[in-house]
Order: structure tokens, then C-alpha cells, then sequence
């Protein structure tokens, strides 16, 4: 039952200890390990982590303080519990015992937005559009326009401002999607739609079945709330619908997670006929889907197929759209569409986190739309992007031939290295930030991928793309020789 | 044990038995009642709830249904759990049993929030200022600074705009708060700063020390994670000192929530001696405070006293402040503060719920600041409201002489106007609703008062004011008389 094909980086600056007690937690968060199952002795812990059997001590006793294991006098120790709030930990306000987050990507994504604020940093990790990126010009012309005249600024309704609304169901109509006002709710980016779903609609023990690897990974949204996350195998076309059909046993408030267009991180499409394939699949399982769109507008050659949601005539595909990626990070607007039972309940939740999103952001985004601006823009961008794309595959031409594989994506901002042999990647991260170059690790995206890197063209300059493509070939070869 | 000394309504619309489902489930959140417990026989509860005993079958029947309590073939019902998750209840997405969310107050919740859209309504329960205070001039004046001049719409740092921020915190140094930046996080709205708290300070079973009546009981947040509200009497002068040491006795996550400054609904100030008095308290107990200040800015003769948090040496009080009711809701904008380790831990949690606030908002709340047209408006404002409040309590002086008694608030937006005698709440609030007058009634921020009527005079004209207080009158003595 227990097999273990890991072992903790004795590099890494994290305990011994704590890692394991976070490889171990992945394992039963996504039920591979399941309750009631008895753990091996410490001995063969030991020996199946490489470490001494104090290490695997530390281990348990931190294990079984956070209430997850249990040790019996007679015999073993057994797993308890699958679910615990990595987001409502008690904290050290009081000057006892603190108790941290013990998932080791957490400590990298610490870093990561520390490094993010560095102005000297090649930036290839983030999926920020760079300032070129975003329409200053335009979003001016419409301040300006707002200036003169616009409505006090009180608060909307729940499912925010009906101009927008109106907007953003004329845009939808161009890629598929009839839906009606009441059916859209306005969010604060993409990322709340996904933390009002995991709030409202889903509950502890729900199993979100999602791409492996997946964005999703490296949120915490909706593991802190006790969803376990299982990974469904993907290749060139996305999720494996076989293999989803096979983990699909306990369907019970389970729910689909994807990302089917310029995935994020190996940006894959899928395609038209698989498109089809999935509805039909959870149509017939009664398997609601999430569908994240983000990346949409950012196409090179052609536009990808229609969306989920376009195809889905029994209302199961809650989609979830944004401007973050494509226009304006800062605006902070961002919608899921889906059957209005649904919405309401959604915008309910809320209301009750933050009263709504900016009025003044919601008027700026429904003038974008309206004037056509958005669609402007979206054309200019995607030839702006593309040069982006060209630039670090020629670099990663010149550079990585011989140490890596990769994708050439047809859209979206990812390229998703793979590198011919592992290697430890926290080391990697480290040394390309003390050269000023930031990097997303693969296993942000999959536990433990410790052969992959997330490229990120949207953010640095062409030169900063070059060079920080040079610099990482550098480092990724000193580990391979 | 079980004083049961309320009746449900008959001629609400809501099912007998889910009112007492709601009635339980509160005596059982608020500790009243706890767990291990035995219930009286089904035959003393319809004699205690006057209703017939198939009622009570049913009522016992849900609450088991959702796990609150287990029935025994030996021996009667036991209260098994205090624990529930309001926000995640399963929904029925699949045409599956509906399970709505059975506390009461949330019907009326989702009246109040259809009618707030209802243009020819006269609102008197809102807290949102009126159109006419919203000083939309200057925000204009900004929205064209800004169309010249400004910086790219990307994502800001986690605790948000550094501009911001130092504006925030040499507007906290005018009410005797000395922060740096770092000790400051932005918010989308007050609101959100206490959903934040509650994600990722508190854990389900803290208990919250709070004023009874207070704002919190209308908000579904903390019960939502399972904490459990615990009132304290209040006086004239905000919450009593003793009441609140009698009832500390779990002190480990435990928090106190108050509103010393025009306290929402009773318009109360704490005194500055009384203010040292909570402080000196808090610290020997070690409970640390959220204090709400939102209204601070609204006073009509003499500023308040000090703050809470100015009077904090040990940084035991998170403060919670924002300009959504003294200058633009829509805007969105709030703040907390508080010792730098928590606002770290928020900001984290913030960047996993939406990603920060909208930029835009958050640069036009600094040019606000920066340009003195905050503290200006304040100065107009002061006025405006202040005939705002002298038209209400006219109109009381007026109308409700024989059947009320009512506080003469010193700040801020409300009356909290307290009835000779208890009526049907909800008969008011329909019939009200009927001749367009949309109120609050007192059960949204005290369980089950039906004797007190939040009166606002933030939004409602001086014309609507006097007639919607005349109507109320007259609805009131009929039922009376």
C-alpha cells in the first residue's frame, strides 16, 4: 500500500521532518492514504525516507499534535483524519506556540512574492501581463470619460452592476456563451469566483477532480477548506476522460476542475471533440464542471474551440472568466457564469465576504467593453504576445536542446519545460534568484515534479527573456553534470 | 435547564418547524445549550413551543438530518455537535434535496436586499450614505488626475498600495494611531477585514465576546466558520466590563468585537476612562479585540474619544476601519491594523481570496487622502448628516412620543428606537415594506428582539425621513392598539 518513491531534500531549508509531515498530508489529502489505514512501523519509515528514526519521531509527534494520526499502545499508528483547516490554524497571537503551514510550496510561494517586488528580477514566473501589456491609454481615455460624467459610487447589487453584466454577456455571445444577466456574477478577479465556489457550493470532503499538473495546485483555496484534490493523468489533448471515468467512484458532491483552454501551467488545448466527450461524460455522471477561461483571448494563429460552457445545454459547467490576464491585473474584475440558482447563491456568499467589487473598477471594465476597447486591445495583444512566445522558443532553441523538452503553445503565456533528467529544483530556484531570476518550480503545479519549470513569456522584457533562459541553462547543466 | 421563553410566529411565512430548528440551533451556538446534552421529551417541547407535537417531529427530524442531534432508543435526544457550516451546505445542483439555510433572519436578509433596488422605496434601513454625501465632485477630480497621469494597472504587493498606505497611516496619527505600512492591510471594505479575522485568526469553536445588540449578529461570517457569538449586556456606555469577565471563562480563542465609537445599531459611545478600563482588562486576560471604526468620522458636535488601538501598547487590538460610510462605498476600500506577524497572515490569506483590492480604487482613495479632499469632506459631511439626525429625531418627537423611547446618537447613522412593547417584527417589516418603507428590524442584530427598530438617517431624504418615521408610527400603533 505504501508506496514511496520521494525522499525529503536534505538541501532544502525546511526540517527533515516537516517535509515528510507535509509529503505524508498530500498523501491523505488526496486519499491515497486513507482513514483507519495503519502507517508502517517507524523503522520502515525510516528506512522508506532515507533518514534516521529520530527524524520519523519528529514526524508522528507532529502528525499526531495536529490531531491526523493516532498511536495505539498495542499496536501501530493509525490515520484519523483527512480533513484539517490549513487556513484556520490557531495563531501565536498571545506569544504561545506557533504553529506555521507545513506544506513545503508554501515556503517557495513566501519567497516568491517577496522576489516579485524586486525590480532587478527577471520575472518568468509570473503570469502578470507586463506594463506594455496592459492599455494605459486607453483606460485613461476612459477615466477620463468617467471624469465628467458617472454615478455616485454606492454600492451595487449583489451580482455587481448591471451595465457590466449587459457587457460582458454581449462579449460571451461572440465566443459561444448565450447567457443572461442574471446568470453572471462580478467578482474580484477570477481567483474569488473560485474561492466563492469552494465556499458555497462544495463542502469538507469533496473531491475536485483536476489536470495533473493544474494552476490549481498551487492555490490553497480549496484544500484549506478540506477538498481533497485528484489528479487526473493529461497529454497533449488535457484531462484523460478514461481515467477520470475510473477515480469517479464516490460522485457525491465531487466536481470537475479544468483549465481546457492555454492551460495553465503546459498549455494544452483541448480539443473541439474531446470538448464534447467531457460534457457528455459528466452529463451522464452528473459531474459538474469548473471551467477556468482565462487565458482565451490570448491567441497566436487561430482562436481555440468554443468553451465548455458553449456546449453545455444542461447547465453543469460553471465558467469562470477575467480581465486579469488579457487587459488589467489591477482592475480586478473578474465573472463566473452559470445556472442563476447557482449565481444566487454565490453572490449571496459574497456579499457576505466584501459587499462587492469596486464600482469604480466595474464602470471602467463595462466602458472598456462597451466602447469596444476590449476587443482593440485583444488584437493588439495577441501580436504583442506572440513575439513574447517567439522569443523565449527561439532562446530555449539555443539553450536547452540538449538538457530539455517542451511545448510550442498556441496561445496563453506558459511554456512548460521538461527537463531530461530530475533535479533538485529547490536548489535551481534558489541560485536563479541569487542571479536575479525568478522562477515558477514545476512542482507548484504537481507535488513533487522535481523535472519541470513553468517559463512565463508575459512578464520580462525580450532581452530579460533571453538572458534569463541563458542564465537558468546554466544553472539547470551544473546540476546534470 | 431549558428556559424556552419564545413562541414561533404563526404568521410567518416560514414553516413552524424550521423556525425552531433556527431557535435551537442558536441556543446551541451561542453555548446556551451544549453538547452531550439531553433535549426535553417531544411532548415538553410542543407544550414549551406551544405548537402541536407532529411540528416538533419535524423539527427534530431536520436537525438530525443535518447532525445536531442523535436520538436514542434508550432514552431521549441528545445534543451531538455545535458545529455546523452555515456557508457550506451542500447545494442541489443535480435536482437533488434542497437544503436552504434555515436561520431566520436570513429571509428577511434577502427581502431587505430586493427592495434596497427598489427605486421608490424610502430606505431607512441602510447604512449606505446618500447619494448627496458622496462627494462624487471630487472624485471626479481625481478620475482626472488620474487620466493623465498614472501607473499601469498590475497587481499590488500583498498588504496592497505602498501610497495608500502611508496615506492611511498619516491619517491614523490625526486619531492617535501611530503605524508604519507594514502594519497595515488593504481591504476590499471593513467587511472583508473581518472575514479575513475569522479565516485566518479565529477557528471554529473561538468564541466572540460581543455587544448585545450588535452589528456582527446580522452577518453570517463568524457563525459561519463556527464560531459562536456570546453577547454582553451593554449600557449607555458599550459593553459591560463585568458581564464580559463573568462570561471569559474559555479563554483560548477567545476574541472581543466591539464598536465603541457610535456603535451600530445603538449609536452608543464608550468614554475614554471606560475605553482604558476594557484595555487594562483585555491585556491581564490576555483576550485580544477587534475594534470596529467605521463610523468615527461621522460625529456632530465633539470628535469621539481616542480609539482603542491608541490606547494599545501590547497590540492585543486589531482595528478595522474604512471610508465606505463616510465617503464612497463603491470604492471599496478599508484597512486593518494590527501587529505586523497578523497583518502578515491576513495579507496571505487576502492574496489566496481575490488577489488584492482593485488598484484603481485603491489609487483614487490615496489621491483622496494626499489632496486633503478627505479631510475636507469629512467637515461637510459633519454638517449634512447632522440635519440629517435632527430631522429624525423631529419626526420621533413627533410621532412616536407615546409608543417608543429612543437614544439621541452623538455620531454616525443610526436610532435605535426601542418599543413600549414587543410586537410582531415581521409583521411591521411586511407591512412597512407594502407602504415602501424599508426598515431593520431589531431581531437582525439581537435574536429574537421584537421590541427594538434600527432607524438609519444616512439614506433616505429629509422628506422620506419624516414620512417614513410617520408611516412607522402609524403601523406600529396598530398593532398596538
Amino acid at each position: 500500500m505504501y508506496k514511496i518513491n520521494w525522499r525529503p531534500d536534505k538541501t532544502h531549508p525546511m526540517p527533515l521532518h516537516l517535509q515528510i509531515v507535509g509529503y505524508i498530508k498530500e498523501k491523505i489529502t488526496s486519499n491515497e492514504w486513507s482513514v483507519g489505514a495503519k502507517l508502517p512501523s517507524q523503522r520502515a519509515l525510516a528506512g522508506l525516507f532515507a533518514v534516521n528514526r529520530s527524524t520519523i519521531i519528529a514526524a508522528m509527534d507532529e502528525l499526531a499534535a495536529e490531531g491526523i494520526i493516532e498511536g495505539n499502545t498495542g499496536g501501530g499508528t493509525k490515520i484519523i483524519n483527512n480533513t484539517w483547516n490549513l487556513m484556520n490554524q490557531t495563531y501565536n497571537w498571545n506569544g504561545y506556540i506557533s504553529s506555521g503551514n507545513h506544506q513545503p510550496n508554501q515556503m517557495i510561494v513566501q519567497q516568491i512574492n517577496e522576489a516579485e517586488s524586486d525590480p532587478g528580477m527577471i520575472r518568468m514566473g509570473s503570469c502578470e501581463p507586463a506594463s506594455e501589456l496592459i492599455p494605459q491609454e486607453k483606460i485613461q481615455s476612459i477615466l477620463k470619460k468617467l471624469s465628467v460624467a458617472s454615478q455616485p459610487l454606492g454600492y451595487e447589487e449583489p451580482r455587481g452592476s448591471l451595465f457590466l453584466r449587459e457587457e460582458i454577456c454581449k462579449y460571451l455571445e461572440t465566443i459561444g456563451i448565450t447567457a443572461n444577466p442574471s446568470s453572471v456574477l462580478i467578482t474580484s478577479g477570477a481567483l474569488q469566483g473560485l474561492q466563492l465556489i469552494s465556499l458555497g457550493l462544495l463542502h469538507p470532503n469533496s473531491t475536485v477532480y483536476l489536470e495533473k499538473p493544474s494552476y490549481l495546485y498551487s492555490l490553497r483555496t480549496f484544500q484549506s477548506f478540506g477538498m481533497q484534490l485528484s489528479g487526473i493523468p493529461s497529454e497533449e489533448t488535457g484531462m484523460n476522460i478514461k481515467k477520470l471515468a475510473e477515480k469517479n467512484k464516490n460522485k457525491k458532491g465531487s466536481i470537475v476542475f479544468t483549465i481546457p483552454t492555454f492551460h495553465n501551467p503546459t498549455g494544452t488545448v483541448m480539443p473541439l471533440e474531446k470538448r464534447k466527450e467531457l460534457i457528455h461524460f459528466c452529463e451522464k455522471e452528473g459531474l459538474p464542471i469548473i471551467e477556468d477561461d482565462v487565458y482565451r483571448e490570448i491567441w497566436f494563429e487561430d482562436p481555440p474551440p468554443p468553451p465548455l460552457k458553449s456546449l453545455d445545454s444542461s447547465g453543469l459547467v460553471l465558467y469562470v472568466g477575467g480581465i486579469s490576464k488579457n487587459l488589467s491585473p489591477g482592475l480586478r474584475i473578474g465573472w463566473v457564469v452559470g445556472p442563476e440558482p447557482i449565481i444566487t447563491r454565490l453572490s449571496d456568499i459574497k456579499m457576505q465576504s466584501d459587499y462587492g467589487s469596486s464600482s469604480l473598477s466595474q464602470n471602467v471594465a463595462a466602458e472598456l467593453f462597451a466602447s469596444g476597447l476590449y476587443e482593440a486591445h485583444n488584437h493588439n495583444l495577441r501580436k504583442k504576445v506572440k513575439i513574447r512566445r517567439d522569443t523565449a522558443l527561439a532562446a530555449l532553441n539555443e539553450y536547452f536542446q540538449k538538457t530539455a523538452t517542451w511545448n510550442i503553445p498556441t496561445g496563453g503565456y506558459f511554456i512548460w519545460l521538461k527537463l531530461n533528467r530530475p533535479i533538485s529544483m529547490y536548489q535551481l530556484f534558489v541560485k536563479a534568484l541569487s542571479r536575479k531570476v525568478l522562477i515558477h518550480p514545476g512542482d507548484l503545479y504537481e507535488y513533487r515534479s522535481n523535472q519541470h519549470i513553468r517559463i512565463s513569456y508575459s512578464n520580462a522584457s525580450l532581452d530579460d527573456i533571453r538572458q534569463g533562459i541563458r542564465i537558468l541553462s546554466e544553472l539547470v547543466e551544473e546540476q546534470l553534470t
